[in-house]
């Protein structure tokens, strides 16, 4: 079977490298069809790759060739990925993507058309690279009401948070790191600030829950605040600080979706996610938690998932997987600061009878060299904006919610 | 769409019972189809159970009801399930099933039955209990030439191994402690000496290799003679004693299965799978290592994987999936102990300078209250055969493989 690929950077080249040394095995899977790229496009030149033949400028060549059934688009982006996808949708052939960006904003007029064509829409690869994870939730979903989502879906924050707490660098010389090393771009704000985390808790908690989430519904809060004092003191309550992505059930037309550093405690298995590792676990009525670990990024983990889409795509030509979700609403998405409890931890410049009278009998923390008018605690269950009341008058220095996974 | 249950024990009346629970759900999923169970199977009386009308001692009312397409056998055992499934697969019906002993030993033969008539044989619930592990390890395998997969896939051993380490408990009283919990059973012989574990390793290495593994082909070893003194060195040593089956790629002819205690590093994923929780880690030579995590045994847990299947199976009423593996052969799975490489851990009554001139430089461990005349120490990589030959004069104590994964 013929295919294409739009996009040859570091995703699209991977693509293109598993399809061809992996072409027995995708022969094998799909029953006998081997896939074939035909068309690669992109707008650079790439003078001397070995597939310089197959290279396009124009999105037309692929667009208009009857013999390319699938097609995998790793451009990035929202434009002209929407449009290329939806023509493509439209001309009755599937796409797969690694288009986390895209699947977050566009997701649902790209399924709608996908379900009007008869075409498969597959994004396996845009949440947690390597790790099957949209597949695996789909069908814990068939027989489970998902009470909760919550994702290590970052590697860049997991590797710059696991120095932090490790090897006690701080942010700025992890950040650092990260960047020497490739973790990190050199403009890092869509990780750091945890954009790139948001995209993905849309897909996640529109397939969970059956509607569109987009990205402006759910809060989002980097790492940039978190310092190795707050490291310190958590370590002593045997816990660790991960950026996580948190969707929660609240009822069937409303969900609280947001992504903030969180507090972890040792025993939970988000605990043990370490470096670029990316890890989701899912919490259903039936089943309990199960979680899925794995690289969440990277070329090759990254092509592999979206070359098995592809072999997935391949094998469904003509037949309509069931799979995508509704239109969402404006009030959808709670505001979770209002709504949710849980506990917080709170780091302040204050006494510990002064915390006491207002939050009761809490559980101080304590760490080297703590100066003696500086207080960590974790509170009682309690909604974010009753904690920001009570914390009016108090000179506080870092608060970071507590999770229960 | 009419389903019926065979076996209404702990997990066949939890499958009933998640099919009630979550209707609309499944309906959902399907795309309109609710389940509706009208047969159950038991030999047993159940007086005044809610399911009361039905009940049925004769399997001919399910072969013989054309409305019933999806039959769950939740029996366990080889007979009569074996007998039950190829009539039914053969009558067009759908199976899917929970039944491990039975995928193990007949899988080859009702694949290939299911292959012949257009019916579907599921097995997710087989391994791992309510974790994803069949259907991710197919998508893995899309895109992966699997170099390797590691499991903790039984839940009792794995909660006495976790209460040896956890809390210095010794291996008599934490099988009591998990008889008293109902985690094993009254003749624990099937879980504590790696049986169960073995059939599951059947399963995934047929799967993930494509060729029937049957369980007198895994060489297995249960865990009745790790001590405390064992936990207790390695613990020293950043390491801690699992239970693993672990499936080995040599060639496209041959593989490597075994069961047997394992030392997993810290560090490791599969280190912090506690309790009854099983886990299963694979390693693709593109994605690298991913890791299914989650409870892998349970009444609903089991249930809602069993149910997951029956969904599918609705969806894909004639519809092939692809799906199964062809016949194995006497010599496909090598004699692992002539063949693999890996470092040990071995426990002895000897002193360092004996243990020095056998093998050299190596790590010595070290517990509390050691006696002088007990070394334990972690090997270079050797195959098994060549370590034996090497302990012949040593009053060897204990030896586990180390695993590195």
């Amino acid at each position: 079977m013929k295919v294409a690929v739009m996009g040859y950077g570091t995703v699209g080249s991977g693509v293109v490298e598993v399809i061809e040394s992996h072409s027995e095995l995708i022969g094998k899977r799909t029953g006998g069809e081997r896939l074939e790229v035909k068309h690669i496009l992109d707008l650079r030149d790439f003078p001397g790759d070995a597939h310089e033949k197959l290279f396009t400028k124009d999105f037309n060549d692929i667009l208009n060739d009857d013999e390319v059934k699938v097609v995998a688009e790793t451009m990035g982006g929202v434009e002209p990925a929407f449009t290329f996808t939806m023509k493509l949708l439209q001309a009755g052939k599937s796409v797969v993507t690694s288009n986390k960006e895209l699947v977050a904003q566009k997701g649902l007029e790209l399924l709608g058309e996908a379900e009007k064509s008869g075409a498969n829409y597959l994004f396996e690869a845009s949440v947690g690279g390597g790790i099957p994870i949209i597949r695996p939730m789909s069908q814990c979903l068939a027989a489970n009401n998902i009470e909760g989502v919550a994702g290590i879906l970052n590697g860049t924050t997991n590797f710059i948070l696991t120095r932090m707490i490790e090897d006690d660098m701080d942010f700025a010389d992890a950040l650092k790191l990260a960047q020497d090393n490739g973790y990190a771009e050199k403009d890092p704000t869509a990780d750091i600030e945890g954009f790139d985390a948001c995209r993905k808790v849309c897909i996640l908690a529109s397939l969970a829950f059956g509607k569109h989430v987009y990205p402006n519904q759910v809060s989002t809060e980097g790492i940039t605040n978190i310092t190795l004092e707050d490291v310190s003191y958590l370590h002593s309550a045997n816990c660790v600080i991960k950026l996580l992505g948190q969707i929660k059930y609240i009822s069937d037309d409303k969900i609280a979706a947001f992504v903030s550093p969180a507090v972890v405690q040792h025993g939970s298995q988000l605990a043990y996610v370490n470096g670029v590792f990316n890890a989701i676990l899912v919490r259903g009525d039936a089943v309990g938690d199960v979680c899925f670990y794995g690289p969440g990024a990277g070329k090759l983990p990254t092509a592999s998932a979206v070359v098995a889409d592809m072999v997935d795509a391949a094998k469904h030509i003509n037949r309509k997987k069931i799979f995508g979700w509704g239109a969402g609403s404006e009030d959808y998405v709670v505001d979770y600061k209002s709504t949710l409890e849980m506990p917080f931890y709170v780091r302040a410049k204050a006494d510990e009878n002064e915390i006491k009278e207002l939050f009761g009998e809490v559980q101080f923390l304590s760490r080297h060299d703590q100066p003696s008018d500086e207080v960590a605690f974790i509170t009682d269950k309690m909604t974010e904006n009753a904690l920001t009341a009570k914390l009016s008058g108090v000179n506080t220095l870092n608060t970071i919610k507590v999770t229960n996974y």
